[in-house]
Parts: C-alpha cells; sequence; structure tokens
C-alpha cells in the first residue's frame, strides 16, 4: 500500500528540469515576436532596415534586456535544481508559478516597449521580475523545510536564501520607486548593480561566521 | 526474426515523455498569443498598459485557467508515465491523441476568450478538456490491459482509473450544464473543486478494501 | 592526432535526437497558428465560436491532418533512430534535410487550406510529404551502406528500406495523379490507404524468403 | 565551505546543451513565421498558391538560407560541446550571448527579406552571423585558457580554434565587402565557399607540423 498514498516523490527533478527548460526556451524566443511584427509593419509601408532600427530603438532595448533576465533567472533555477534530489507537491508548484511569470514575460516586455508610457508599465514589468525572484526564494525556503529533498548542507541553504532574498528584495525596491515616480519607467532596475556587491558581502560574512 | 516482427515496443518511454514535454510546453507558451497581439493592436490605438489591463481582463483570466489546467494534466500525464515501461502502439497513439488535444488548447482558449458569445463556446472549451482527460484514462484503462507495459500493482492501477474516472466525470458533468445552461459560459467548470473531496474519499475506500 | 581527423562520429545519436524531437514538436504546435489567427480577425468582426466552426471547416481538416501526418512521420524516425549508434556526416544531414521539410509543413499545410485552390496547391502540399519521406528513405539506405552507423541486421535494415519506399512511392503516385487532375486538390493522399495493406505483404513475403 | 565558494562549476554541460537545443530548435522553426503571414495576407486577396511562390521567392530564399546557417551553427556548437566536461561562468556566459544571436536570426532574415534594400540591410545579417561566429570562437579561446573544463588535448584545441578563425574571418571579410558595395546586398556571403579548402588547408598543415 505504501505506493498507493506515497505522497511526496511526485516528479523526477530530470523531467521537471527538462520541461522548465523547454518553457523558458520558448519564452526567450518569443520575446522577438513584437520584432517580427514590426519588420512586417514596417515593409508595408516600404521602409528601410535603418528606418527599422531607429524606430525599433526602445523595442529592441527592451529585448535585449528581457533576454538577459531570463537566462539571469534560467540561472539560479537551474543552479537549484543541480542539488534537488526528489520534487514534492510544494516544489512542483512552486516551480509550475516560476514558469508562469516566465512565460508572462514576453507579454511585460511588449506592454512595456509598445505601449503609451502610464503608471501601470513600469509596475508590470517590474512586478513580473519581482513574481519571477519571489517564486524561486519561495522554492529556496520548501527546500529548508524539507532537507530530504536536496543534498545542500545547512551553510549551503542559508547562502541560497540571503542570495534570493537579496535579489528580491532589490526587485520590492525597485517596485516602491517605481510607485512614487512612474515617469521614470524602467529605470529603477538600476537598482539591481547592487545585487552583485551585496550578494558578496553576505558571503564574505557567511563565510566569517562559519570559521568562527 | 524475433525483431522484424516485434509488435510491441515502438517506442522507449523516455523520448515520448521528452517528446511530449516539448509539446506540452510549446502549447502552455503558445497562450500569451493573442496577449501578445492585443497589445500590438493597441498600441497602434496609443493606448497605455491600464487600459489594456481593462480591456483584456477576461482574456487574462482565459490565459491563467488555461495554463493551470495544461499544468494540471501535464502533471497527471508525467505521473502515469512514471511508472510506463514499454510503449506499444496502442499507448502510442493514445499520447499523440492526447498531445491533440494540448496543442488544440490554445485555440480553444482563444475561441473562449474572445468570440462573442455563444452556445458552442463553452461546449469547445469545456470539451478539449474532457477530450483530453477521456485519452489519459484510456491510456490508464490501456495499460492495465497490458501488464508488461508498466510497473504498477494492481491497486496502484485501480486507483489512478478511479481517479481519472472522477476527472473525466466531472468534465462530463459540466459539459452537460454548459449544454442545459449555455449562458454559463465556461463557469461549469466550477464542479472540478469537488474532483479533490471525491478523490480523497475513493483513496480511503480503497485503502480500507486492501486492509480488510 | 586520431581524434583531429577522425571524420565519421559528429554527433551522437541521443543529442540529435533530442533537437529533432523539438524541431518536431514546434512544427507540430505551429500549425496552430493560421487557425489563432483567424479567431483574431472573426473577434474583430463580432462572431461566434459556432461560425467561426463553420468557417473554419476547412482549415480544422488541414491542421487534423497535417497534425496526424507530423506524427507518423515522427513516429518513423523515431523508430529508426532507435538502433542508430553513431551519426556521421551523411546521416546528420539528411537528418537536417529531413527537418526542413517538417518545418515546412505548417506553410504548405497554411497554402493548403487558406490560399484560392490552383494547380500548385495539391503539388506543394503532397510534394513536402513526398520530400519528407524520400528523406528518411535515402537515410535508411545510407545506413544500409555504413552497417558501423547502427545495429540493425540485413533483414530488418531490409524490412525498413522496403517499408520506406512503399511509402515514399505512394506519395510519388498521389503526386502523378494531382499533377494530372489538379481539380482533386489533396484527394489523391487517400492512395496512402494502401501503405499499411501493402507494408503487410511485404512483410510476409520477407518472412517466408528467411524461412525459405 | 568548498561547496559554499566553490565558482568554477556552474551548470552541468548536459543540461545547458539541452537548453542550448531548445533554443535554437525554436529559432529555427521561428523562421518560418513571415511566410506563415504572407500566406495569410495573400489570402485576404483571394490569391493563389502560385501566386504566393512566385511574390515570396526571395523570402523562400532567405528562409532556406537562414535554416541551413543556424542548422551549421549548431553542428558546430554541437561538436564543441561534446569535449566539454565542466561550465564555468565564462563558458556560461559566452554561450547565452551565441543564444541571443541565434534568436535574433529570424529577426535579421525578416529584415534581409522583407525591406526595401538600403546599406544597413547586408550590414545587420551578415554581422548577425560574425557575432555568432566569434561568440563560439571566444567559447573556444575560454576553454583553452582552462584545460580543466573540457577533454580536447592541445591539438584538437587548436585545430578548433583555427577553424573557427577561418569562419569568423570570412564573415568579417564578407562584412567589409557589404559595407564598400551595400548594393550587393547579402551577396558577399558567397566568399563562405572557401572555408571548406581553408580548414582543409589548415589541417593538412597542423598534420604535417604534427608529424614533423
Amino acid at each position: 500500500m505504501a505506493q498507493v498514498t506515497r505522497p511526496r516523490e511526485l516528479s523526477s527533478p530530470e523531467r521537471l528540469q527538462a520541461f522548465t527548460d523547454a518553457v523558458v526556451a520558448i519564452a526567450l524566443t518569443l520575446l522577438i515576436l513584437p520584432l517580427m511584427e514590426s519588420v512586417g509593419d514596417l515593409a508595408d509601408e516600404e521602409g528601410t532596415t535603418a528606418e527599422w532600427f531607429d524606430r525599433e530603438r526602445f523595442a529592441l532595448l527592451g529585448f535585449a534586456l528581457s533576454f538577459l533576465l531570463i537566462a539571469v533567472f534560467w540561472v539560479h533555477h537551474h543552479r537549484l535544481f543541480r542539488v534537488v534530489r526528489r520534487v514534492d507537491s510544494g516544489l512542483l508548484w512552486l516551480t509550475v508559478g516560476w514558469m508562469f511569470t516566465i512565460v508572462w514575460m514576453p507579454v511585460a516586455t511588449a506592454l512595456s516597449t509598445q505601449m503609451h508610457p502610464d503608471w501601470a508599465q513600469p509596475l508590470v514589468y517590474i512586478g513580473t521580475l519581482l513574481a519571477t525572484s519571489v517564486m524561486l526564494l519561495t522554492a529556496r525556503l520548501h527546500l529548508r523545510r524539507h532537507p530530504d529533498l536536496h543534498t545542500m548542507d545547512r551553510v549551503e541553504s542559508a547562502a541560497g536564501i540571503r542570495s534570493g532574498a537579496i535579489v528580491a528584495g532589490l526587485f520590492f525596491l525597485a517596485l516602491i520607486v517605481a510607485l512614487i515616480a512612474p515617469g521614470l519607467g524602467n529605470l529603477p532596475l538600476i537598482l539591481m548593480v547592487a545585487s552583485e556587491p551585496l550578494q558578496r558581502l553576505s558571503t564574505r560574512r557567511l563565510e566569517r561566521a562559519a570559521t568562527a
């Protein structure tokens, strides 16, 4: 009977990883859809390539930024899943939630680069990034509560949570700034440059604590 | 000569799984296409992000619902394939049929969220979900008839079939309600909340029978 | 130096398979694009779901047919690659050519279901199917010439080539019929129902020859 | 503590390969999007399949060329990753950069086949190809500096770098020609036919040097 009622191991980490990879790869590639469409539109007006670059400057920037951000998120997700041994229901649905925010990214990017600017625009883009990082952070917290699911020791787990909290915290801060000063657009994301130094600071502290 | 005529093992479960994963991942991601298009359309009218959210409320809801449902279907399919050892012609084509209903989902979702409401709309959406669940249930029944294809014992197999029958039965019930009262749209899907309690009830009975 | 000049093993069969799977899965899913677009178009005219089904009957049929055909092609390709041990340059490029015809399928389908009928329409659709089957047949012939690439014995290899030649031959026949009577559209594809009986006939002969 | 601070192994080569494969497969397939759209457009004007082929001649050529080029790039990337044992941060981000240029290819192709010709058009297309080849060459140079990441010996590594430098050099030459004579369009790419003879020449020299 044990097999009927086994509640924890719902999926192999490998297959969930492969599925996640496919979803991220598609979202990454669908970022070009608005660019493809604008090529078609300008072609109808007998436009040239130089004109297209001039007109789509902002869309190109948005495409490059979102590509980079999704790649960074994928790397973070990937690093976490390297130490996952088993997938329980909680981790499964947190991963589905994380994928939802990734699939939403091309829409957030299109809104961010194509719409007439308003207060909602930066909130949607930065809010999506916040949601992605919170999903991953929650997955890390879930793993800490269930040591049987992974191969991290306490120190590694704590380092990961700290690192995820720094990223989520900075996105939250950027969201607050965007809420106060919507005229800045997605500029508050510049706060993310603080992520790397803060991470390094946190690691150093953690190491000092461990050797103490 | 045995190898020329071996009729049963047509595909490795791993490769069929990987192919299924890719198809589901793409269908999941293509759900955003109507949203992407509506961003482009509203951008042409100099609309703002807030206006877009207001106008696409229903499409957003449909996107989120279909994303969730495809994810749930994937999890169910995935759980079943974890115990599959070999793939015969029947299982292969049932999986292709299942994939067909998944690939159709973005179209059913687009019809459900973009069209002027009529009697056919909820039938198509709920009918698609019914078809997906019936395909998986048929795969379970096929596996029960061919014990050499999987590693489930009788109790597990019966539990899976019961569970699949509950889901398919509830979708069927929702379809009937939608047929009688088309004005409700996709609301009859609310019947699906009965799935979890019914599953638990069925599991308890099964366990009692097994221990008896 | 052996490693610099090794000319034969250019790719692992597993990775080439995985790549092929991804390409086929995407082509399979992109078949819905014209349907998605027509939903958007009819939505602009305040159409209903029932009207859409009525108007897109032919496109729906084409979608289902192409889905089925790509699935069948995938199964055939997949069965062949189960016995491939190593991939040389010839097999690699034949697989790329095969993928090219698969990626082209959504375009051939769109032409077949959306365009005003003319003599070229059935030629393109049936010609694409012929090209796919010829690519796979050529891969089989290539494998026969290079026994070090696969694990098939002579009987299996001959059976596969016979089977592939039957399929390609029937597509060729359908193409000829379409050339002579373009008014039939894709109807000459009905010749493919002869594939199964011809295959069985060929297998029986092969077995008789083997036991003789 | 070793595990917290291990800076080098960030990703398994297998998973990075699988992710890369998915991205390339999608980019390869999205090349058909402009063709799909033009089918829809001409269908609105009651056009025929023959008319479509006549009108889209150039777009079809561009599709076939880009399909071939992406396939070639994939094969080169794939060959390199067969010898990669571990992935460090540098290799990871070089691969992300390489993927970026691949995802950009459908846009460059659309610009190249749909826009009114201008000086920028060939620069974008040939420049994209140059960027892809430079990314792979840089990855090769990175691997040479870090022997712990791969299983190539010095001779193999040098051969790969020479080969990559020849390809990148020819793309650069083609870019220069396109800059001087923009009226030629993408014709300077014909220089790439020199790649194979130059490679063979370089291999022969390398072998002579090794046996000397």
